[in-house]
């Protein structure tokens, strides 16, 4: 069976696993990453999971996603703040010559949205924005069949975009960003004041609103409402007929955040884009990263290795 | 002399001019146009004009910008509200057979920033962002040598993202929009309301804010600030490593607006974008759309012929 191996590098482990020409996922492994990981070990560990779920059989090659802004060349990321130990280490091309199959590098959030876009739920629309909702915020989008590319290899930071002017200070030192009203830790966070008790997880507030409890609904709601203005200056921006959502975040709150932010976005954006637009959830689940990174080999019609380089 | 032909069509004229390899416009013509050009006419007046122009001379290529979103074959422009007759036109195919010279066509403004990108402003960056301020407000940006296309061949439509939550209503229905707050209409609107009297000018109401009338002089304070809030935006989305601001609005006003956009947008940018970023004029002035419109025959390294045309 001839198959493409994906690998999603995160900042505790990097899963790897074989998919074929459908987008599905066959095998699975994973190492252990880490903040103390070193990129030439990385690469061995790579090496070893990837030789033995491949069982034998050739590797037609191997997408890699990665945290992180991609070097301008295509060969690695940058600022990765998590694993600083492979920034702007040439892990592309390490991983091309160790496995010696074609390599292709993206960070996380466009190799999701080439995932959504070739087997998920994005297979329909050519303007597709996939926002990912957890500990941070990225967003990633694939027009008329490329990847958008603004800065080092996507978009920037919508994680940062300024919601609530004058708002709570975000880590970035900037007040009512997206990240510090929407994201996972503010969820946690508003739920834990307005509820007067804290909770561990996105889950537990979920269960809690669920349950009846008028804070925890409140913390959800407030944080759908901002969601739902990025959502709207995102498609101000960029234009996507559709957007998908996912994330551990958003998985779990899943209606609870989606119905505030569906309100939001159609109740200001402009007709012009609100008449074409529609707002989903990613359908890749759990298996974006791998499945994502997988099909960033893919992303141009007949290209077998490395389509995203910068020109 | 070899020359390239550029041509900026506009609501109520076209200006065309002949631009050398250095990006310097030659010789200038104008033809009018106006809500009811038809498109037939148009090419045979742009080619009447062209010919005169080049005086017997080759023209090694024609550039054409127009208002709104460019097609996605990028032979036309689509949503032309002030030029109906040419929407959907296939504008490039036509002043190419007519012409008898490689075409390119693109909005103005991707036009802008590929003009400020070679000829302007922003030679020595690898992302630039350029912001027209006038009835509306458009943006274009090239980055890694190539124009950035998310929706209809470059961004979606920022003059609408929301600033304001709650503001004034804006022509497209929503509240708070950047056009409805920064651009020209709002700065006469606000100035009129606050100092008590009419203006017919965005030049009128700098020349009361410098003879003291503290009404006019809020009113381009505040449009100045929500058009930093704008560039701060779109610099988390975009993270261009330059902004330049043009435009008629922005260039009447000129510090007035720019002084409290720089405060604001520096302010409240992320750390991350922000040592990175600067904040310039746009240096093509009155020319900007002619000599970007011949530039984007020349976006890419050896490119003679239609450049943008979409996969």
């Amino acid at each position: 069976m001839s198959s493409w191996l994906g690998v999603d590098i995160g900042g505790t482990s990097a899963k790897l696993g074989l998919v074929d020409a459908a987008g599905r996922l066959h095998r699975r492994a994973a190492i252990p990453t880490g903040v103390g990981v070193r990129a030439e070990a990385l690469v061995e560990a790579l090496a070893g999971a990837a030789t033995e779920l491949a069982a034998g059989d050739a590797l037609e090659g191997v997408g890699i996603a990665a945290p992180g802004f991609r070097m301008d060349t295509g060969e690695g990321v940058e600022n990765v703040s998590n694993l600083p130990g492979i920034d702007g280490f040439p892990l592309r091309a390490a991983l091309e010559l160790r496995l010696g199959c074609p390599a292709a590098l993206d960070n996380d959030a466009n190799a999701a949205a080439v995932g959504e876009h070739l087997f998920g739920g994005g297979c329909d629309v050519r303007r597709l924005l996939v926002l990912t909702l957890g500990t941070g915020i990225g967003a990633g989008m694939v027009a008329d069949g490329a990847v958008v590319r603004a800065c080092c290899g996507g978009l920037g930071d919508p994680g940062h975009i300024i919601v609530d002017p004058g708002g709570e200070r975000c880590a970035c030192g900037g007040r009512g960003c997206a990240e510090a009203t929407a994201a996972v830790p503010a969820i946690l966070r508003h739920a834990a004041e307005y509820a007067g008790r804290a909770f561990a997880s996105p889950a537990e507030v979920v269960d809690a609103a669920r349950s009846g409890d008028p804070g925890a609904h409140r913390a959800l709601q407030e944080a759908g409402r901002y969601l739902g203005m990025v959502l709207a200056t995102l498609t101000h921006v960029l234009g996507p007929e559709r957007i998908l959502l996912g994330g551990g975040g958003f998985d779990a709150a899943e209606e609870l955040l989606f119905a505030p932010a569906r309100e939001t976005l159609f109740g200001c954006v402009q007709p012009f884009f609100g008449r074409k637009l529609t707002l989903g959830r990613a359908t890749l689940g759990n298996d974006a990263g791998v499945i994502g990174a997988a099909a960033l080999l893919r992303t141009l019609p007949g290209a077998t290795a490395a389509p995203h380089r910068s020109s």
